[in-house]
């Protein structure tokens, strides 16, 4: 039976050739960037995914959570980074995850450097979160004196390893253009590496940088002087990285395929089976106008380029409603599918729980909170 | 060990007095005005809980897919009505389903109608849904026509028994205020009953209407001429209910419990583990601002007052960024819990997928997509 036939609900369709090619081209440029390449593994959350990510040559991934750490350790990853400020109720945890394999941290104060000096029995690496501009969190670039006493503290216990300065330039993934996006992460990592100088120049041990947002990474071939990229979104990229140019429509890797359940041809609009319990909520803006995602329609054995105009404009629930220029909403009948490429991938991954193969084949994610 | 200190990572907690609360006004409101109660099951799904409406005397419910059919039909419910667009990809599930319960579908179209007619083996109710100003799908209330022409396709089949008009007010949750979400739900009902009138006039059988959204349940005592309402989220409240009092901020049922990562004294924000993926998206806006959620400190075995000028301001996948004034935020400690009301109750319990009353009991939702 052709695939589209055995979808009766909202089911998250995976376009592995797409994402191999996308994690190829990543991981190509990584190396004649001579920069190590360590992904962050919260988009897919999947351990069959991670292995096409080892096929690559990957050994050092990152991950967004104890849960997800665990997870992959389990799978057989020995690198892991967890790229979120530590949560100290899960000291213990996090201790017992040391013991199994090679873990690293952000701090991004003393305190929580202490109460890890204090209560940890295994090693494990250390890394400051630094604010170069995104404003969600970390020490600020320009806060050197916390940033050299959050460093002391790390030094004066034997357990934590200091590996150097990490950021997020978040904003990139805001941006209007390549350029943009290219100039917001080349100003955080110069700000990196002027605060890598200043604290050398103090007297601190040997610092490395890590950088990593999808946009910056999608569109430079130079990353230095920083010495690692942690890059996540790229394996399925979306309409937000679509937006800023750091893929093309046809490097969408998954889409929601949906049944349509009514016609509204008076007001342009489709009402399909699939809603924010699917999707999630996230958005990009266009020209004033909330869009959840792009329209497309079945193309051969996968989905089509976005229908023209089309979007998805609001979401409940269970319902999306998407605004269907007449020519296209004419052609649909109510039972008939239609794939919606997500603002955000990783929410929607994550809000599905699993993937369906263009070929059938079911592929399930972590999934726990 | 007291239940706090058992929580580790963002854990959905749920006072259960409140919530048994919540649902006996509801059902003695229904009880007095002598309207029958379908409560939906959307936004606890939950067996358990499911429990407690049995033990109101609820015998009569609400659920929007198939799959929470089948597991509220798996628990014993014997009367279901699926308060969203047939989708007719699912016809053998529904026909299946029909022949276990009494299952009621919405119908908008005549070829919707004729599919069912055409597949279904097994007979069930049907309900018209009529939009009555909210313009998100069914059939416009003005659109007579049309409207007389599925009543027509429906009498036809044996297998469909025509139950009535049915429609949801769902401009209520937008209301500024009880005055105006009450008018907003009796404009609704006066142009359902409207519209009942002409196509009794024009000869069609008797048609029961079916009405239902919380702002408006939680207000009014006199639901005529409406014979059946269906509230939801009256269950657990939340903070898009309490902007519209609703609610009093003591009848939420629900909270996020999130463990505080790092504190920016600086700029007076907070940032807890507590994400996208835990909370959803869907926010309020209050003088401009958007708030993901409200802000409570533990009290006692439960959680107080929301925070005077507190609340969620932001959100990534795993981040929750609070905005907290400076008395509040200088008693705050990293690892200490916060308490987050949800904007939007349904998609957060659906985003975490159980809950743990404030006695430590785990209760287990469907969760299927």
């Amino acid at each position: 039976m052709p695939i589209f036939d055995t979808i009766l609900k909202p089911t998250l369709l995976l376009n592995e050739p797409v994402a191999r090619h996308n994690l190829h081209l990543m991981a190509s440029r990584a190396r004649s960037a001579n920069v190590s390449f360590r992904p962050h593994f919260k988009t897919h959350q999947s351990l069959e995914i991670g292995e096409w990510f080892h096929a690559e040559g990957v050994t050092t991934i990152t991950v967004s959570s104890v849960d997800m750490a665990e997870y992959f350790a389990s799978g057989g990853w020995t690198d892991i980074l967890l790229a979120f400020p530590v949560n100290l109720r899960q000291i213990t945890a996090l201790d017992t995850l040391a013991a199994r394999v090679r873990l690293g941290l952000l701090v991004e104060s003393v305190e929580t450097v202490n109460a890890l000096a204090a209560r940890l029995s295994h090693p494990l690496d250390i890394w400051l979160k630094i604010d170069t501009g995104t404003g969600r969190t970390g020490l600020s670039w320009q806060d050197v004196p916390t940033i050299q006493a959050v460093i002391t503290a790390t030094l004066a216990s034997p357990a934590l390893r200091l590996q150097g300065l990490l950021t997020h330039a978040g904003a990139t993934y805001s941006a209007s253009s390549p350029a943009q996006a290219a100039e917001t992460h080349q100003l955080s990592t110069a700000r990196l590496a002027a605060l890598r100088q200043s604290l050398t120049a103090s007297g601190a041990p040997p610092l490395l940088l890590s950088v990593g947002d999808t946009p910056g990474c999608s569109f430079l071939t130079d990353f230095s002087p920083a010495n690692e990229i942690r890059p996540g979104n790229f394996i399925f990229y979306d309409t937000q990285q679509l937006r800023t140019s750091s893929c093309t429509w046809d490097q969408i890797a998954v889409a929601l395929a949906c049944p349509a359940v009514a016609l509204h041809p008076e007001r342009s609009e489709v009402v399909v089976y699939g809603g924010a319990i699917h999707l999630s909520k996230d958005y990009t803006e266009v020209d004033g106008i909330r869009q959840y995602g792009l329209v497309c329609l079945p193309r051969g054995d996968g989905w089509g380029q976005p229908l023209e105009g089309a979007y998805v404009a609001r979401l409940s629930q269970e319902h999306g409603i998407l605004h269907v220029p007449p020519p296209a909403l004419a052609r649909l009948r109510a039972g008939d599918l239609v794939f919606i490429l997500p603002a955000h991938s990783c929410l929607t991954v994550q809000a599905m729980g699993a993937y369906v193969t263009l070929t059938g084949k079911k592929i399930e994610i972590l999934r726990a909170q």
